[in-house]
């Protein structure tokens, strides 16, 4: 069976030599450095879960493709049932691991990949489905960890890649040969990068016919040569030693730079490039995919945030006030907003003509839209019902020194029930769920920012229709 | 077949002899009545569309009770799709009607009674499934329009029904004799009472022992004995014999206080009598189901909205603003979010006992609560979009004047290809969407208050796995 | 002295004998029609007040312009404290009308008249600011009520004054002589222009070169040659005789559409005339002082709201519940925004070179635009407090009814200690304090859109410090 | 002259031995350790601004108590204009220093004590208010910086503090003798309490009879025997000793939890001992004083907030696109809102008994509302203007490091004119205005918890005088 475990996850990695650098300072086993290894541990539950009998109804699948059960990360979208399994998955994932598994960002490169390399083929009669499915048996037969590669650094964000004063703000082919294809450029936010057998790499925008050299799509191991990781810093990074202080106590999340200095590419691993009319298709099937992802994270996230709230108002002594409970409801609304939005964006999905099922895009889209705001206000609710020892509680080294640790022990007491060391623990948590930028920032940045969402609502949404329903309840007769 | 025409429906109205009041006056032929016949209207829509090819598929459906084709508006929900069909049958409704067309109050009532006469009959050995059943095939064979009467006029708000200085302030039996018992009581925004053929009648909250005349359900035709419909008066009824200045010209919506003076009911119609415990069961199911009608019903009127707001836009002359697409993606956000948790409340929809199946309540709740708030906000941004003539514009009388009749043509003029006419219209019927009290309360207060809503998803969200979710995280060990 | 009474107000106006249309009908005693005398009672009452103890603080300032004790509503803003005690006045008059009385936008008007004829005669040397202040002493001495007259029809919005089809979409002159100017156009939303005795009419937008002719201010009579008042419809205006449906059963409000057919001025009351660069700089001076108006009224008028609110509460027998306790506070905070903004507004207000007070712009907007969206939240939550009642209540006529009078009676009974009468005459101020269109849409749109307030607010706000600060604490060395 | 420099101040706080423990270890020089340097040196710049002619006008005024200039922060509220400047001064040295420079909670203690001796001494005969002032002579005399000591630790926040299981939970007297009382229990939040010479110690809340010890205010020097702080750990404190990724370069803010354990206070220092009834409104005076403090704080730290976002579009290169400045426009409105709030909740202040004047507790309570909500999402607005970067840039160290710096250099540019060290900079001030939980959730729980504000606002607002108003409007006649 091609399902791994996680501990032949962790085997696989140890085959992985990527070139990363962590505050200034090459790293070499890199999977277990403490600002890395959270996050490593958390994708590794994807593959435990998929033994685990609650997880493995949502999480194991059937591949038509190879023939074989394997991990619904790495498998096509078939049906509107597929899709709503997706949400429930990322949902249940994101109850447990209460931060980012990033396994979802290669689901949807390669389900994206699938839809627009069909259009494209079916276009210019290339063969790009072909090596795409060629390598997607690869990825399944072996279950491997894809990230996927969107998001460029961008430069001077008023011009369009190929103005650039320097051309290497978007990722583009600079050679090509017989064997194939040589890029430049840096993908930036890459969340979990390091813990990745492979990245799908895919344009970032729409590209007009001067950004020909742009419009590139391709499959390359994390450890290519010219590939470079670069750790970037999050509020909370120096937590990773210390135990009750590091909130969440086994899983992490961090997301480099990663640099493609002059990489070659076998053509067998292109699957785009140059065909730039495509490269709009390509994201926007991608964001789509994306914020549905998002959506049945987030409210995963949001039960925990939900959880951590009215335990903490338990060891407060405050289980039972009405303007908390009141909160409670309106976080809770929140969250199911998310997750509604989600389910029926999977219910109003539509086959596309690679047989691949498309996620409703406006339905998708509003959901993310929640992620971006209303996600918001429920942390910061959440905080308010904690109250300020989510701001400024003395350490674990406190708690434990001799002198003091009495005193803490003594005057951070809550409801008689509860052991110091749990508030503590809880109070830890909210911190990190409050304010880790690296899952912050992406509630309102991941799949595209808001005013993305908004645009592709808008774009999406066919406003005549609802133009002639008012008309015509208004009495007014259209001009033919 | 048991699907009526829109001719039948007019014809079969006749046959019934309602006594009603209208602004203190008694009326006759109600049904023609002009602060009546608009809803008349609409419901007759629900005839008509039955019968067009479009509407057909989701307005008709198999009945295995009867073994024929019957209106979706009686059919119980006996699976997801008839769930998910519902909410796509209400928006494409409203969108046609824009305004109440009545019926799914009766829907959703005799689904719940359906559910709950069942989990009665278990318990006590009573028949009422049986006896509700026959009802219903009489209700099918008939097409008929049945109205719910679930809101009493409740008198002292913090009394419950048993404590009221006077008894009558929640409908209760009176008598009970050998064929039937007798009620009194009145029920309260009743829409559209008068476009029925029959009510069901449900008890309005839970209920104690004390309270066990309250706890009574029953079927009884519009114009019994001892029924009086008064009608209850809103902002805009004195346009109803106005064309233009009507807004939506051919539909409206009216919503009597409905008298039950001793009103007597044969057995084979009484649903629930007595049976106390039951009395919240019932009314809570009929909630979920109404507020996730309120869903479907108000995203379609929701694009009637967003249509009209994007179509003065056009006839103002600035049909492609920034900050006017903005609103409209926000617009287009909040009926989106309603229409999606109604159909993720279908999808996670479960099967009762009585194998009718019941929509996931947090999420049915946590759709009307966008429509108690944030619809609202969707109005308001409409109105800022039209700009001050929704407040104020002159009469279709100062437009026929011949006096004054040609500078009212000169001075409404707009973009440069729209009849002033027309844009008249479309400001009457904005005037109507945004500012007509039946409908507008209707969005806070119709399948009860936001309050309401709110206490449901409280109560009917689990809050302990979601602490042991963040325990867990925190590295926090659950006592046992 | 030069304050008039309420009987004086009511003979003058008397003696004037404008032309007006009401619903297509040409109208005589027009001050008596029941859809204009609730608004002249508002007005009479800012004679009243100016009489009684209470009021007279505040309504009674002295002018040094004639010498002699004025209205506040006709004197110039010579301090920080004439700005604060006319936010003050605003608001008492508001609480007592709960609508309204419309002499706000005279005062408005006559200051900003007096800011820019300053600036223009310094530039050009002419001498309106002189002309202006005879005006004014004339006024003053006979306690006129002036409106302004500001929003033109408009014609297409995407079109400049002079590049419309129609040249009269804007108000302009058409033919100068040597005695005076005629002018022709529209001017539409002039709330209460029939209460008053004189017209001071702005331009409504920044002008250009080209639009040289629609850069005129001037005075008028209510009743000069060839203006004619349009009434505009509203939503409850049916209810203008009849009793508790009524809802404010004193005052009312109307906002006609008023045509200038060809009007003469003479030349001591024009106050600009083609100096084009001065018409954005007065309508904006008018905009910031009408929004600080806005801002004094609407809190006032949000105490009547919150009051109302409160008195339901009881009237329904749930007068201390946590919940509607909730809605109340933020109820408060947002009329106490406004309030608040508009005190801030005057305090930071800045000496003209007239020598008249300009209040703070930024903070004048900010206040306005709680006006334009969370005072509609608030109007909301008025309504979820109230219940379903606001929507649909019987008529006074069904209560006066023998046949089901009793019936009312018995059923709208609410708490024990309130009269039936008294519950539905709460109702119905209620209903009007949340769906009368010329009220409502005023918070929107009156004192110009809400976009056109976050334009000034943006305009008005110097980005450049900010920065500066910003990168002065990141460490940034500024360029020279 | 009373008024020190800054250099005056460093040297004084060397004369201070205060016990203090930073991260589970005790600190010998305090003031150097680089997590409490920061606010040391923003403290100093109190001193600083006071020798500047900018700062001057705003911080230094005249004390009638010892006829000497004096720091406004350590002065009494003797006028509206004392409370008009108090707000400007705070906004000056908020946008100087972007973060906490605490003395403002000295100021507000020291003035609420102030009013309250005076009003106890009324009742008892006791001599507080001369104690008191002689104390505040010393202050003013040698331009101390004084900290309140307002929040206890709580424990079970259900219990009143004699119920507690630990009497402690509350500080509270445990000994009184003829030369003093002796204090127990432990203040949590302690802003700076390590940059000032003194406390100042109220009670949290309002006390009843059995609480009788726990009512007790008292001045004490930062390091008398048995205070020790302990130092309470943020997001971001592992920076402190880098230079870029620092944020805010100079400044900074912890807030330790100060343990009272068993330490003396003379009689001339006590202000309160078991007069329980004016616990609260001491509390409640000084709650109401520093919400008028945080409104003018947080309006300065806005305008750097707003900066940040507006420089950081810029050196994205989209420094002009419409949906960014949409946001700056709602930014600007909340910050301008706050600090209109706290204006007029100082123009409507009153003089109370002591002749120091009482800011309008409902204004300042509506600003401190907009902290602790819409502030969240101005911030919310920032990041995402500011884009992903905010989350995981790369570090100061990457960008020095031989063998990737180049990279960063080259991919971290945005418009072609900005520095990337400047650009890096100022993300990482975004990330420290976003994210550091010290001053965030200071936004939300500062002078108290918004449900705090929020009943505040409902107890200090009176409704009756609001439900005669609708009363009257609906024709309701009173009943006497």
């Amino acid at each position: 069976m091609a399902v791994k475990t996680a501990e032949q996850y962790y085997e696989s990695l140890k085959q992985t030599r990527p070139t990363a650098y962590v505050l200034g300072e090459k790293v070499e086993n890199v999977h277990e450095h403490p600002l890395i290894k959270g996050q490593v541990a958390g994708v590794a539950q994807t593959y435990a879960l998929a033994q685990d009998p609650e997880g493995k109804e949502l999480l194991v699948s059937d591949s038509s493709l190879i023939g074989e059960k394997v991990s619904r990360f790495v498998k096509l979208y078939k049906s509107i049932d597929d899709l709503l399994i997706k949400v429930k998955m990322l949902k249940l994932l994101s109850q447990r691991i209460g931060t980012c598994y990033m396994r979802c960002t290669g689901m949807d490169a390669l389900n994206s990949t699938g839809v627009i390399t069909y259009e494209v083929d079916r276009k210019y009669g290339t063969n790009y489905q072909q090596r795409f499915l060629e390598y997607l048996k690869y990825v399944q037969r072996n279950d491997l960890v894809v990230w996927s590669g969107v998001t460029d650094v961008k430069g001077d964000r008023s011009l369009r890649p190929s103005a650039q004063p320097d051309p290497d703000m978007y990722l583009h082919v600079v050679d090509k040969t017989k064997d194939g294809i040589v890029v430049r450029g840096a993908k930036i936010h890459q969340s979990g990068s390091l813990c990745a057998h492979e990245g799908l790499i895919l344009p970032v925008r729409e590209m007009r016919e001067n950004d020909k050299d742009y419009a590139v799509c391709f499959a390359i191991p994390v450890d290519a040569e010219g590939i470079i990781h670069v750790y970037g810093r999050g509020t909370l990074e120096a937590r990773v030693l210390e135990g009750i202080d590091l909130g969440n106590v086994e899983y992490g999340k961090f997301c480099p730079m990663v640099i493609f200095d002059n990489v070659f590419v076998p053509w067998d691993r292109v699957f785009l490039c140059g065909e730039y009319e495509f490269a709009g298709p390509l994201v926007r099937t991608f964001g789509s995919y994306h914020r549905h992802s998002h959506g049945g994270c987030k409210c995963g996230v949001g039960d925990v945030i939900i959880g951590a709230a009215a335990a903490i108002a338990e060891y407060n002594g405050v289980p039972n006030v009405s303007h908390i409970n009141a909160k409670l409801t309106e976080m809770i609304k929140t969250a199911q907003t998310m997750y509604g939005c989600c389910l029926a964006a999977s219910v109003e999905a539509t086959k596309s003509d690679s047989s691949i099922y498309l996620v409703d895009s406006v339905l998708a889209n509003t959901s993310k839209l929640y992620e971006g705001k209303e996600y918001h206000e429920m942390i910061r609710m959440m905080v308010d019902i904690a109250g300020g020892l989510a701001a400024d509680m003395p350490s674990e080294k406190d708690l434990r020194n001799p002198e003091i640790g009495p005193f803490i022990e003594k005057y951070l007491k809550g409801a008689a029930d509860v052991l110091v060391e749990d508030r503590m623990r809880m109070f830890r948590l909210i911190e990190k769920l409050a304010f880790e930028t690296r899952d912050i920032v992406s509630n309102i940045h991941g799949g595209g920012s808001p005013e993305a969402h908004r645009m592709t609502m808008f774009r999406d949404t066919d406003l005549e229709p609802k133009k002639k329903m008012a008309k015509r309840l208004a009495g007014i007769k259209e001009k033919n």
